[in-house]
């Protein structure tokens, strides 16, 4: 993976050029940044693959909750974006059309910096009664615009990939039991099936979402130590209900404003992790169930023999339709590219399986097998491969899952004093444990000086799933006033 | 189906508001109209659900023919958008977006009108030589804009579903077969599944598509006659190659321009046309294999026999699930609305078939089945459904194909003179065929003059898939001229 001046990043030391190279045209080519807009990027053939199956995960997991489609508009009119006070807070960051040909438009349209602006002004039109609570509705396959100073390859872009949920319930219970949801299905998808370990926290107070009550994130740790956000679920109380008049008339008669929620898993930050996360510095490395190309098959053929050259390229096609009979991803590299630059490029891709076909292989009724997650090569009998490929596809994810839990649980460190936050994130990379005063409005003033002094160190949140407990000697590590919460905290991307 | 003022459309005799009515709220519930932006519609999940479909079979398809999947900006740099002189014609239908907040923006951008401008530039920089050729990609699941005049869900829009391939190849001969593989493409997905019919056409010279030497459309009839076209592939020659710099270096080692095609499948359109075309006075007709429910059960339960319907419920709830495990998308309905209005309800939306489930059926070991295109009620033995439905979903398909079939053969007629043309049009719908001058640029005068006279009767163009006989006598229905094609007219949505 070498970039156009000849030099390689390396993961350990330079994550961020290394994850540019691995995105690029001398990496996996994942995206082209050559499209004439700043910050508006070309989706290649490999991450779309990739993406479109993160993205048909989250369809599966929401329609089984109850979710249904439906598609809105790109663009938002001026009045509604700017109806939820809090929420108007986005506009420096839209993009405005106003004009259509040479005509200006009646009223500036935005184009869509998230969704629940143009969406409860239907929502409202929807729901009459109890009877249509409750209401869940989504959006896959979007992207969705903001005008972000700097950008990168799905972590951060003015138009990227977007999925969310918008739900509204009767009571304030079901939105809590739709939050343990949200975070259901984020183990569901990036946990179980993409490796990716985090954290779901309730972010403080003074830090949650434009227009929310609460606000919940899967937070992660990119290479670099920094967090990532991956998700976020807002609790969004009645703070739109109020502005879009979301009622219903309850089986009580009276009329009411009905709670919401709304949940957003990043589609493009969570593959832009994944790739963070288990990539090395030969490539990307895939979870076998999203690799676009699960086994590729290589054959070795020599001009001077041309007889044991057709018999391994018979032999390649056939496993390979095999396979596919198996519901195998699965493909024979027939370019006439040398099997060297064949290996280095299917490694730089993530193919989780590689099947190498030699005529000394066919003399003897074998193939030769290597994971990408190994440097191991196996003779295989070509009547035992049908039994070991799923054992390599899931050896192949252990690996991506034991190193990655691994790297995330060493770098959740304990502090108890701001001096220990400040030691430990000299040569610590990730989230820092610490006993807090307050997560409510009135610790603020002790986050912020946490982040001055720490050169940004920014208090994520506390657990969600569990209350954690603290010693009753526990004080704040900034201010020293007794702890009442556990939080994390960390520099974030 | 009524609207608002509760009249109640009929097909017949009045498509225009038919159409508007099963489409809206008091119909099948496929858009919301109610977006506060002319021309931008509410995407609602009945309509989600099938257009999803649909995009799946065009998915399958292109990939079936080795195009790989990519993303392309929704927006395109001003700049771009006018290098190739006859496509900058679409800029009058441009949507311009000029800020960021509050800053202008160094260079307008167009919301994408179609994908041409902003692909081109990256495949002129992706092919290096025939060893990168063909090039096939595709876009899925995106939407376009266009300022139009005129809106309808599904047929005209400001923003509209798109599905786009863009072809890249050596010689002229292979963006040739490539025509004829888009053709089958539409043959497979619109005539084989969803059953709507449609004539192939190349259309003359004098009405390509800006910046095309040749263009092909699947053409179709909707009920008021008017021609609806629902895919177009563009033979761009050179012109965008020239436009954008698409070379590659030949096997003789010599730098030459690439042969492109482009092929656009009409998602929306096709989706309204299939709701114009099979749709009755009832509400919607789906195709088996695109309905979002395909089997609905209705539990017929009575308050004063709380013992009978228990086990209505509970033979309802166990077909439901025998049936999934079918691989059948089936749904109980459990509300509390009578069972008349579920009849009416799901007749609206168009699901196939309706099972029924009453006391009485219970004592007999049956259930009661009806097809949503026959009046016809089946008692069915529960042990016989399997066998039964399969049957069902056929004949439900059959009546569909079949009667689109006769309606679309039954509104093709020939004419041989001008006179002709008139007298049939006065009360005919759908297709006049006719022989004609010329399909170069000299015939632009006598379509003109068919257009005057007729109020509005256009050359479409003439069949792809084989040359049609003239008898040696035949003539130019508008000028009298040895006729050189026989050419199809319409009036056009």
């Amino acid at each position: 993976m070498t970039d156009k001046k000849g030099s390689k990043a390396n993961k350990q030391d330079n994550f961020s050029e290394w994850y540019s190279q691995i995105c690029g045209e001398t990496g996996a080519k994942l995206v082209d940044l050559r499209y004439d807009v700043q910050g508006f990027i070309v989706h290649r053939p490999w991450s779309m693959r990739v993406l479109r199956k993160i993205y048909s995960f989250f369809e599966e997991e929401v329609e089984k909750d109850n979710h249904e489609p439906m598609l809105f508009p790109t663009v938002i009119p001026e009045e509604h974006l700017l109806k939820e006070k809090e929420h108007a807070g986005f506009t420096p960051e839209v993009f405005w059309v106003e004009y259509a040909g040479d005509k200006k438009l009646e009223k500036r349209l935005a184009l869509r910096p998230t969704g629940e602006t143009q969406i409860y002004p239907l929502y409202s039109l929807w729901i009459r009664s109890y009877n249509d609570l409750p209401l869940k509705g989504y959006q896959s396959r979007i992207t969705t615009f903001r005008n972000e100073m700097t950008t990168r390859p799905f972590l951060r872009g003015r138009e990227f990939m977007f999925f969310e949920t918008h739900d509204v319930f009767e009571t304030h219970d079901e939105a809590v039991s739709q939050i343990k949801k949200d975070l259901i299905m984020m183990k569901n998808t990036i946990r179980d099936k993409l490796k990716i370990p985090f954290l779901f926290f309730q972010r403080p107070k003074w830090d949650v979402f434009k227009g929310a009550d609460e606000t919940f994130t899967s937070d992660s740790i990119l290479p670099d130590g920094k967090r990532i956000q991956v998700s976020s679920t807002h609790d969004l109380g009645h703070n739109f209900a109020k502005a879009f008049n979301v009622q219903f008339v309850g089986k009580d008669g009276k009329r009411s404003y009905a709670f919401q929620t709304c949940f957003g898993p990043g589609i493009w930050r969570i593959f832009g992790t994944m790739i963070a996360i288990h990539g090395d510095d030969q490539g990307l490395m895939l979870p076998f169930c999203v690799a676009p190309v699960q086994v590729v098959i290589i054959p070795i053929t020599f001009v001077k023999d041309p007889e044991a050259s057709k018999k391994v390229l018979e032999l390649s096609k056939k496993l390979e339709s095999e396979l596919k009979n198996l519901n195998y991803s699965v493909l024979v590299d027939l370019t006439n590219k040398t099997p060297g630059f064949k290996f280095n490029e299917w490694e730089m891709k993530g193919v989780p399986i590689r099947i190498e076909i030699g005529p000394r292989d066919l003399e003897q009724n074998q193939v030769t097998v290597s994971a990408r997650t190994s440097k191991e090569k196996l003779a295989v009998k070509i009547n035992e491969l049908k039994n070991k490929l799923p054992e390599l596809a899931e050896q192949n994810d252990k690996v991506l899952e034991e190193t990655a839990i691994k790297y995330f649980k060493d770098n959740i460190k304990n502090a108890k004093t701001l001096d220990e936050v400040k030691s430990i994130i000299k040569d610590h990379r990730g989230f820092v444990r610490i006993p807090f005063c307050s997560v409510m409005l009135d610790g603020k003033k002790c986050a912020e000086k946490l982040k001055t002094e720490t050169n940004g160190v920014d208090v994520c949140g506390f657990l969600f799933e569990k209350e954690e407990k603290l010693a009753s000697s526990d004080t704040c590590a900034v201010c020293g006033k007794k702890a009442t919460k556990i939080v994390y905290a960390a520099k974030s991307v």
